[in-house]
């Protein structure tokens, strides 16, 4: 069985998750896919864990000391050092998102992709700003780029547009990507002022200090991005589509809609007109026939509308660093096993 | 482009659904997948059509008129000259399931594992008798043997099992997995007997004739059989489980179900305990936070919990011989092409 390095690039919570998730699963990547992974290197920006011990004496514990104790971390190497060392294998990019440039993601993937190793990554950014030519990138090279970390996580929307609706045509997507508002909306409409929705998810760790991006519909609105480029080969920009975030809605718009028996959702949809692909978020109003009408809370849901297969609904899927962590790992283990 | 073979085995209504799947979508597969397949032939039980035109002229249409003309039709030659000639591609086999015998089905698919074809059935019959040896066969002879069709068809269950929850410990599977039996339990709910809900699901052609193998559990209960060869390499026998169908429920617990806001659904489980794998069918009682709680009508769907994804739920799919070789179509696309 080769081993196959693993060179971790960021370390946020889905970071420090993965890590810890891959010393937890070892033995069992070995067992169940004959899959023999080392993590050979963590980068933060300015210094790096370099692990140079036998693969067997990694367990979680031995690694999270090894985190946890300073002395553990040395200044960063170039990461094209490390790339250039030994036999390639995957970096997992994990480092802030700048959907701005794409930065500093673009760099680590396009160096990776042009040194031989497959890349996974959670990271939007450089996808949005520059899907095709990473993309192409990666398929010259013979090598894969995998982002489920990037679209819905634990939530496999990836897979099942890709994988399980092969040899379809998915006609329309609709989703509930954005965990942050949907908790947002539930506990609105069972009476809380968006305000007091608001202050009670930050009190919670569901809401960002700043949750612009998350209620105003830009993260449904990236997501619906990444999306529509892997199903159909189309990027998307932000600027082509309609976004309306969750945080016009009243609280009388709200109540109306409970008492009919309706509830808002924030819906990301995309479909195809004619030879286009179009994308569009807002809040819609849904009755309890619609598949998504049940997510709730924090959950994520995504619905496929397809010409063979009928309509196709996922839900749920842990929304924490350890799920994200999961999705990477699941990526990793997609490259390298074949079902 | 390599034009691949495709020998089809079996010509019930799945098997129809499949030959005018692939020719309305073999310029798609083209473009799409870069894959090229070229139905060969068609063998029912004494009869067989042999496809010997340029892949190009096999439109939809010409398939229908030749499969309509009795004097495409001649004397089926055997399978095994067949298999023999020419390049190996895929054999998808959809001929009658014997649940004891798994015959003819066995026969055909062993066959093609010997001599170099890739196998996708949607037969359940070979599958419950002959996992362990068809599985190793395949893998001995590195090919694949798929059966998407055999578990849940258009809805994912297996595909998502294996590729999206992989590395995942799934520690339990629940499925409402047999469309006639939630339609009857369905139509219950809504206050018709059991007489009637069966009456009118036979005249819509939902309920077999002799509904005993839906509505007993078994066909649930074969699915979990697959579904844990797959995901857990242990293909249980039916005389392991406990199997109870809907056919007991009294319209009085049904009443006093929806009284509570409850609902009756005939759950299929699949759970690790210890070492090893246990399965149940029966009747349960669901509240509205249970996953499956909404799938209504001849709907299926799963929900699997595992260590590091959270509860994952599917549900949907067209349960009808369109969405069967849908589901036919998406395993021979995902042994050629990798995502």
């Amino acid at each position: 069985m080769k081993t196959l390095p693993v060179i971790l690039v960021g370390f946020g919570p889905v970071g420090r998750a993965f890590a810890e998730l891959l010393a937890e699963k070892m033995a069992e990547l070995k067992e169940k896919y004959g899959l023999s992974l080392r993590l050979e290197a963590i980068l933060r920006r300015s210094s790096a864990l370099l692990l140079e011990e036998k693969v067997e004496s990694l367990d979680k514990r031995a690694l999270v000391n090894k985190i946890n104790d300073p002395s553990s971390w040395s200044r960063r190497p170039s990461l094209d050092s490390l790339l250039q060392q030994g036999i390639p294998g995957v970096l997992v990019e994990v480092t802030t998102s700048d959907l701005k440039t794409g930065q500093p993601g673009y760099d680590h993937i396009k160096k990776a992709l042009t040194s031989g190793w497959h890349v996974v990554t959670a990271n939007k950014g450089p996808l949005l700003v520059s899907f095709s030519e990473l993309h192409n990138l990666a398929k010259e090279n013979n090598l894969r780029l995998k982002f489920s970390g990037a679209t819905a996580a634990a939530l496999p929307a990836l897979d099942v547009g890709l994988v399980s609706l092969a040899g379809t045509e998915i006609r329309r997507v609709e989703g509930i990507l954005n965990g942050t508002s949907n908790y947002l909306l539930t506990r609105m409409a069972e009476g809380a002022s968006y305000s007091e929705a608001l202050k009670e998810a930050q009190e919670k760790g569901i809401a960002e200090k700043n949750p612009a991006y998350d209620v105003e519909g830009w993260d449904t609105a990236v997501k619906l991005a990444l999306l529509s480029a892997a199903f159909f080969g189309v990027c998307l920009q932000l600027e082509e589509m309609e976004v309306v975030g969750i945080n016009q809605l009243t609280p009388e718009e709200l109540r109306m809609a409970k008492q009919k028996g309706l509830k808002f959702k924030l819906i990301g949809s995309l479909w195809k007109q004619k030879e286009s692909i179009k994308a569009k978020v807002r809040p819609e109003l849904l009755n309890p026939s619609h598949a998504l009408f049940f997510v709730d809370g924090t959950n994520k849901g995504i619905s496929f509308v397809t010409d063979s297969m009928g309509t196709i609904t996922l839900m749920g899927g842990q929304s924490d660093p350890r799920g994200a962590a999961a999705a990477l790992l699941k990526d990793i283990i997609n490259i390298y096993h074949h079902f």
